[in-house]
């Protein structure tokens, strides 16, 4: 058999559950999903626990094992992630947190978590003082992020990814960073002295005068959280043998994609929002397709709308995708092994990520099919595919697609 | 409840694909099958990925599997399995590999890698020279295979299967045997002296001579590869309260058997081949039933045909399986927990094993019925036992078979 591409479409937080105001009905249930329903009667359809059962799993999680990974052995938190999504890619052992640019007064009480939701140039004019520091002999590298936000990597002997959040997540006084464990003592003071030379370096910056001239608060200080360790990752063409891709707007995503050594390729007007193109992202899958052994899509349209509780929006954003996956279908040839999932499930009752199974169909030729008319959270619950785990769609894909090895003879 | 017997029917191959030619039904789909339909309605269906989703099994590591043992803990390499097939059981630490008698010329380039299809006696006769040689103080013991093979068993202290192929799979030079692992240095040493030796003493043989006479090529070398190492195994005996046997045809399957510590049933006219006796099979089923408390019977003929690739032979091998399940159900008593299955899939479209889940009936008294009417890739998936792995199967048999222990009280 000649070898097949694959793609993987993650559709963000499509999973729901039932929604009084459709009637009882998923958001998935109650869009008209015609191209959707397409790939489930040609191919098979399942439910998926993306980390385990009952486990909510971020997007962060749940896209390390879609990838394949074992995301208890290479997550310790997102902070390596975000920075990664901004381009700083740490190596081996590095720690990174988020960041928030926030507002303090003088007894370090956060007045404003996001600085008045402060943005490029400002954040990137005042993370330049910041540049080359070293404390304790480990370089410190600063970033700015979307809006408000920044990344912190730490990059030295004797680091650990064990300590507290200084972001106490409320307008209260900042927290101390504390260690988790005791080798990460170190590690947390060199926080702890980074966010005070922040406060002294940023409180006097002529970027923060100009904003209390303007009535803006001052974005004053760094508070860090979610402190995690680069991971000692196989990359993920050299552990699949294959070249792949990843699209998204997300940042996050974008992150993901390259701490696993995925190729993230830009696309003009996919923002992440819910405004992205969703055309251009499909005619940037089609492209990709013909040079890219392996493609993962993320669209997260739908978790948007689900994060807000807005079931009409949420069957709307699942009506465009399902228009997205029709051109896609239409100009992806026969010779691909498709998957279309989420990531998990968002729903419109939560407003949050629950630990529900996404729904899952795969479709390539020589599909035994299973009899599924329908692509939602029910008619997949009864697919051949059966109830599988988050790790085990990538190994499927791979054999559909002729790629995998065999165990014994 | 009365102990009952156990049988595990394993149609090698026998899952398949959507095959175009069978208007997008599988082998099993498409077969009549009176008799496997017969267990499915009164059994409960389900599909089974015996190794892990998307895992390719070979037959050797799926039959560990299926007899309750995990093959990533078992399984070093096929050698020591068929070693074991023919008749050449290893202990614990011994290292064994598969051979074949090629010819080569004077620079070591295989020029024949089967030495013109080679087979007993002439085998035989050339093995009894290489018969009670020490290398390095380690017992080398060699014996021929059917056809063109051969095993070689290496015993003694600091052995490791950690080396490479001799074999070079292709008529090209001969590989050199390399240690995969530094401890492995010794083990290669004594390979590479081996392969030496071999050439030596073939070379001059007078069979070769003989062949040469009559324009065969000569079998002048043998070509090890497939190392591995005999397991530390609990045999099957022990580990599960029963006396059990297997009826195969194919070497290595009565190999593992033999790894495992079960005995081997010898059916005359089970060739292993598309010609095999199945009603001899059955017979002998029936009556090991009748002395022993677990029968595994694998039929071979499935795979065959699927790796042919020819579609309408595997339904008419599917065809006469079914009526050697006919004879078996009418012969066998109520009192027997029966599972039909196959080890892997061998898909028609692919020629080979794929990754794809095999179907799965179990049938005894008081099954809770799934509704299910066919036993095939598709019906099973939508079955009561749902999707499971191999290594789950026979704890399920032992347990309706009233011979499973309770964990707690």
């Amino acid at each position: 058999m000649k070898k097949r591409n694959i793609l993987i479409v993650v559709m963000d937080g499509l999973g729901d559950r039932a929604v009084a105001q459709l009637g009882g009905m998923t958001p998935l249930q109650a869009a008209s999903t015609p191209n959707l329903d397409w790939f489930a009667r040609n191919g098979a359809t399942g439910i998926v626990d993306v980390i385990s059962p009952g486990v909510r799993p971020g997007s962060d999680t749940s896209h390390l094992a879609i990838l394949g990974y074992d995301p208890y052995e290479v997550y310790t938190g997102r902070g390596p992630f975000e920075a990664a999504g901004v381009g700083l890619v740490g190596k081996k052992g590095d720690v990174a947190f988020r960041c928030n640019f926030a507002t303090v007064d003088a007894n370090m009480v956060v007045t404003d978590r996001r600085a008045g939701r402060i943005k490029e140039p400002d954040t990137g004019e005042l993370v330049s003082v910041l540049r080359d520091i070293r404390i304790q002999g480990v370089e410190v590298i600063v970033k700015e992020a979307t809006e408000h936000r920044a990344v912190l990597l730490l990059r030295g002997d004797g680091l650990s990814a064990a300590v507290s959040d200084v972001d106490p997540h409320d307008e209260t006084k900042i927290h101390e960073c504390r260690p988790l464990r005791p080798e990460a003592t170190k590690t947390a003071e060199i926080v702890n002295d980074f966010v005070r030379r922040s406060y002294d370096s940023l409180n006097r910056h002529p970027v923060n005068r100009r904003r209390e001239q303007s009535g803006l608060p001052p974005a004053n200080i760094l508070l860090p959280r979610g402190a995690g360790i680069f991971p000692d990752i196989v990359p993920f063409n050299e552990r699949n043998g294959m070249r792949g891709a990843v699209v998204a707007g997300v940042s996050l995503i974008k992150g993901i994609a390259r701490v696993c050594g995925l190729e993230v390729v830009e696309v003009k007007g996919a923002t992440g929002g819910l405004d992205t193109d969703v055309n251009a992202k499909a005619d940037a899958v089609l492209k990709l397709l013909r040079e890219r052994d392996f493609v993962l899509l993320n669209v997260k349209a739908t978790d948007i709308a689900s994060h807000d509780g807005d079931a009409s929006k949420k069957v709307k954003v699942i009506e465009r995708l399902d228009g997205m996956m029709g051109r896609i279908r239409e100009g992806m040839g026969g010779d691909v092994v498709v998957a279309i999932m989420a990531d998990h499930c968002t729903p419109i009752e939560l407003k949050d990520h629950s630990g529900d199974p996404v729904p899952l169909v795969v479709c390539c030729e020589g599909m035994v099919k299973d009899g599924g008319v329908a692509f939602d959270e029910a008619s997949c619950a009864k697919g051949g595919l059966g109830r599988i785990r988050g790790k085990d769609v990538l190994p499927i894909l791979i054999d559909k697609a002729g790629r995998s090895e065999k165990f014994g003879a």
